[in-house]
């Protein structure tokens, strides 16, 4: 960290995903500046901050204490392991990796420093509607979970194109949720979609965790009407759901109206932000507390079992082998 | 009544509301079947009853037992007398009579015979949500009443067309509602109106009951998106509100949405079944225990002071004079 | 159906459900009237309708016309055939017979006969939310149906009480409303539950449509909060769900609330009221029309395979045998 | 503002809202700094800030790009008037002074100055629901507003204590936030209460705009149920409203409910740090943009006419003159 106060951060990915972190940066994380990009494709100058043709050089530069990565998919272990070697503090975009062995890497690799660096891009984690679900759990409100019921829905989508990528891509994001709410890891997965030719979408998963927890999950990309992201936690004393999230409501030709977003970004815009401010306070400190790479890992090592159990058409166990220390 | 078990009930006026009337009898209403019907204009046969030509022959048939006054407004206080005067319970549409004078003169025919017959059509009184609204008063669940927010919009009308006919016709449901979710009489009104020229759509009134409730309603008729009626009472301790009444609601094209009905008469359904029902059995024995021709002369004072205020542009008194022993 | 233009009905059983029935006939299906009672348990003289000691008694009764039938469900299927060899329409409730064998003879004796009695009480088909939901999926405002979800939940319940009889009793509702809403038959059903050990409770169920539609289901019968049952239908355009039914919110205490219902005779009371009037206005024909004897069959065949999926841990397939003309 | 790029801020009042205003700042506004802080009585190092003794001393200070005004409403005039003439852009919270007068000796400072320094924090403007309802009336899509109806409501109060107070400290909100909503400025005010003795809570107010929308207002500062803020603007052609705003929805013991705030500081986060951000970068270039002194003396007026109504029975018009070019 700066005398000035401030992280200074180097962004490595500058398409929609960066562009949007820079600006919530350069607007709302007072504890963070953007300071160096690197992004051979994406045109503007991003508020005047240096770029650098490399990667490895925006890593290593003096003036970057922590580092950003939403290149493309195929990119993020390679980084995340660059900037663990480099000793810099990094947020990485998910996933973490596009295989599961990738990810486990980047987990050995902070085993071996011996320090957490990498913090996974759950956003969901920050979410007031997420945060306040889990807490609603904790405090022992709606009494034991038994089930919870997820829906994670696109107008459409441009990344998440085929039967694997909608589980990496997208159902990544409940396969990290649910067990961030129910408190208790994965133990299997099962993936299956009323399409039975071409691509198959709609997924139903049904996700297990070790603490009896049964969890469905819709994923469903091309769902037409918008960006919706519902959950619900059953419990044995009451339920608790996110709820609709915009401001105003209409009436207007016979229908009383919420607006559904088709944005995730705007959807997740508090998200986003408090993801950024929270890892740039632990980045001043030299480390990552939020979501980790064994989170990215075995989030991983979940999808990769989704992408297992469409294909087979049976349930598939979920071991990523035994938590570090490290991560506890 | 009938060996048969039921009200054998003449409907005068098979318009829009009568001839709903009659379909609600007929499918809903065991404790009452149509059997005669008066109307020179209205077409159709409503199920194979006999007509007649002359309303007072309904009145006085030997085959009809209680009647249902849903002809032209201006009708009603006479048909509403003679029907008193034949000793025959009746459920006359609102407004009882289209001067408070007129109303007046029912109220005093019944004080003569020294029992009620006469119900009012102030169908709301049996609608679910308002029933809900009035027993959550009640129950003290939110303190001392303070303020009661009503709103009552069509979505176009082709009846309350003009400053006074939109007080008597439409506001006139809620002169009657506020008063008897309150608990207490109203003693003064003031209706006024961003509009300054020509029909002043909507209208805003205030209303003050003797228990010290103040009240303000909108009403507007040309509110274009739907019929939609709103309330809520507040109190020492919270409020409780009419909730939305659609039975589903869909995300389509970027919206979550419910329908708001165009018509009053689908809206108000279970209510206008409530109400034919509560009257139906009620005739059966004699009599009638429902809104009462003094709620009819009441409101009818209410809207004329309404009506008086919108001119004056001065706050004006509603003085029905002391509630007889009859009406207690 | 007599002369006074009504249905005289018997009713058999007369807890609960059945002296529900009698009341809605009574206060709302002027197309019928209930005339006798069997119960050899119920006290109460049901608004003075005579009672008879035998239930064969009641179905040969001259004042008779057509019978209800709310006994314990494994008097259902020998009530029914009793009720078809008599040539009496028949209103059955839910199941129609314990076992799938059983509910095949009523439809063989339905098809020996050549005409439809029988109507079974799958009452949420004429539940104003749950025929919106399947108007607005007809009319393809949501494109292709690929899912549907559905909750189901008791606060608590007294004869959904092992694993068996929470499918049966229970869920057997969503087995046939589902392939209703999708229009198009079960194929295939899978059951599992979170709770391993004593009473499995909640269940998850997924069922399959030959039209390719899936569908999650959940039923907890011991849910605490209250009585609950949503349904969401997502397609390629949108999806429609049910929407909350309470008529009024309150503001009390920190919580904007709408009420929960414990009680499912409360939340369906329209659905029963529609559904007693549309059985009576067929059985004056003498004839039925609604939810067919096979429907009871099929939902009872998916119940069964629903048992046996819960303890195999396997998809089991739905397989009824052809849907004979009579129920085209 | 410093070669850091950022403005730095000086702090005067650090209670409540001058904490939360601080806390926002270093948390969530890269745009701007908190150097020094004066309060003579709150606790505290507000993150190692330097302190200083006099409020003049703090807007003199060399570290001081930038003045925050949150100390008690007697003092804020007089502190925004020597912010100016030091020339020091500044946000003063609401209300601009105690008095009309007041407020427009700061009017006549900045016409002197013959430029804007000044921004009064009414942060309604920077709520999402409210930039939300006023962008959807702006766009036509509800037609001609007609009327405009609020609520505002806190559990309890301790500064509106007294009929006058609750008007100049909470209506205030409503009566700059009307006519910026309806694109018009307050012709006239009336308020009354339905409380006849003691402190007169829940008010009522009607207001009037040039451009002939009427407003009806409630301001109830001891609710009881929590913090609660609505609005609603009724068109020719359909409506607008605030919707409920937390984040999740629970179904628990018979309710299912939302939680209502008792914050109106947590309930506006979202509003301060946009507010905050608006104001520090118009303040990085010396001047500022939002609500202006003007909008603050405006909104006096109308609040003075207002305690002045309640004590006459009379409407009351608002002159506050003609709008200077500067404000235009």
């Amino acid at each position: 960290m700066t005398a000035g106060g401030f992280v200074r951060v180097g962004v490595i990915g500058a398409g929609a995903m960066g562009a949007d972190h820079i600006r919530t940066i350069t607007t709302s994380v007072p504890a963070a500046r953007v300071t160096v990009v690197h992004d051979p494709y994406a045109p503007g100058d991003f508020g005047g901050v240096r770029r650098v043709g490399t990667a490895q050089e925006l890593i290593q530069a003096p003036d970057v204490d922590a580092v950003v990565i939403a290149s493309p998919d195929r990119t993020h272990a390679d980084l995340a392991l660059a900037c663990v070697a480099a000793g810099r503090p990094v947020l990485c975009e998910k996933p973490l990796a596009v295989t599961a062995h990738d990810a486990r890497r980047v987990v050995e690799a902070e085993l071996s420093l011996g320090r957490r660096l990498v913090q996974v891009g759950f956003m969901r984690r920050y979410d007031p509607g997420f945060t306040d679900l889990r807490r609603t759990i904790e405090l022992g409100k709606i009494g034991e979970v038994r089930l919870i019921h997820a829906v994670h829905r696109n107008a459409s989508n441009v990344t998440s194109t085929d039967d694997a990528s909608l589980i990496t891509g997208s159902m990544v994001h409940e396969l990290d949720a649910v067990p961030w709410l129910a408190g208790s890891e994965l133990t299997a997965v099962r993936v299956e979609s009323p399409v039975r030719q071409g691509f198959r979408d709609p997924q139903l998963a049904t996700l297990w965790t070790r603490g009896g927890v049964m969890a469905g999950v819709e994923v469903f990309v091309n769902a037409g009407y918008g960006y919706d992201v519902r959950c619900e936690a059953v419990g044995t004393r009451g339920t608790v759901s996110l709820a609709a999230s915009s401001p105003v409501s209409s009436r207007i030709a016979g229908i009383e109206g919420r607006v559904v977003r088709s944005d995730f970004v705007a959807h997740f815009a508090d998200a986003y932000r408090a993801e950024l401010g929270h890892w740039a306070r632990a980045a001043a400190t030299g480390t990552a507390t939020g979501p980790s790479a064994w989170d990215g890992y075995v989030a991983q090592v979940a999808a990769e079992a989704g992408v297992a159990s469409l294909a087979s058409g049976r349930t598939e166990p979920i071991d990523p082998g035994e938590r570090p220390a490290l991560y506890a």
